[in-house]
């Protein structure tokens, strides 16, 4: 069976991408971070429940705690705060540098052992954050990095099917592949009930609305 | 003062090409890997005393549990046993995935943070081990993806000064610069004394003997 190594944060778009992966016939080598984010330990439960619903045939649990060394972020130095006034332009303060490069470097050593030949991402170009590390360009690019870095026999793709999606192409797209939204998590904040007021809750919030569905996450009220 | 950050993992290449970047000028960023190698703790152990040599500004000790989760090298996994019989063609079972990558990927998350505009690695492309992630074309391809995938105002070079040299040529650049050869190690296997005979231990015997010059390591006899 063909192997994919997805990329599972416990976000929304992860999650769809994977589905995505799963439709086309992969069989899911699913990679989830703990990176000492402010949510870890609400997004690994969510990576758990999602690898159940993948049924993923691999799963590895990476921790990265030297994030919190380098810190320069909102999302992993607590003494940045989460900006909740809405989306601004320009780079955000929680954009964690480099840090696609840092999760595809370690999915391609894990897609090289496991003879994996395609690595999901479920990165979005236009209706983001506004981070650099999420541009197709960019992932282009790491593709052919990886690509001259391994061994000769190794090929592997990086795929990004929701790059070009709207958020509510992505809600529409999570409810006709059956992904548990529920089992999804996407506020920088929060663990218990989502802020709905950081850019990440917005967007997610916005694309709901857009997509005419309910959320099915709590939100503070 | 202009930065370079400077992975040193505590053996003779990337020792020398740390001591061409405080030549041009750089204030040294150190960062080591500690990966869950076989010589782990001797490689942090000259790592520090190059640090030091170095008059490093900054230092950064990152932990990669992960590469024991990942194996499939001899470095990282004790039940494949590291080659002794002398180097054969091919990419050898002490070629860890992807390793490079990973490596260069966190280097540019800290000179991003650092404001570094440059990163120096000590890779070595025909007078190597034969791995994939130590080819000038890999490298250039990393820098690229590093453009890409980080902001805008960062602008981040990857120097390899060595890349092209034989071993020979970097023993005699050590001696040059004062690199304290002492302070390297380059063993794959043993910490107290140098086996001699896996491949790292052969590449840096036989730079020493067509420079003419003794390694002042510890050899078992």
């Amino acid at each position: 069976m063909k192997r994919a190594v997805c990329i599972v944060s416990g976000g929304m778009d992860s999650a769809v991408a994977a589905a995505m992966a799963k439709k086309e016939g992969y069989g899911i080598v699913a990679v989830h971070f703990n990176y000492g984010q402010r949510t870890e330990a609400k997004e690994l439960e969510c990576f758990r429940l999602l690898a159940e619903d993948l049924e993923a045939l691999e799963r590895y649990e990476i921790d990265l705690p030297f994030f919190t060394q380098i810190g320069a972020s909102a999302l992993t130095d607590e003494s940045i705060e989460i900006p909740t006034g809405g989306m601004e332009e320009g780079v955000p303060v929680t954009y964690v540098p480099f840090r696609n490069g840092i999760f595809l470097s370690i999915a391609a050593a894990i897609a090289e052992k496991e003879g994996a030949e395609a690595i999901y991402i479920g990165v979005v170009e236009e209706d983001s954050s506004g981070y650099p590390d999420c541009r197709e360009s960019y992932i282009k690019a790491m593709e052919r990095a990886i690509e001259l870095g391994t061994r000769e026999e190794t090929k592997i793709q990086i795929r990004m099917p929701l790059v070009h999606l709207h958020k509510s192409q992505i809600v529409s797209t999570a409810l006709k592949l059956g992904v548990e939204l529920g089992h999804t998590w996407s506020c920088y904040k929060e663990e218990e009930e989502a802020c709905g007021v950081c850019d990440s809750c917005r967007l997610r919030l916005a694309g709901f609305r857009q997509a005419g569905v309910e959320d099915p996450i709590p939100y503070q009220s």
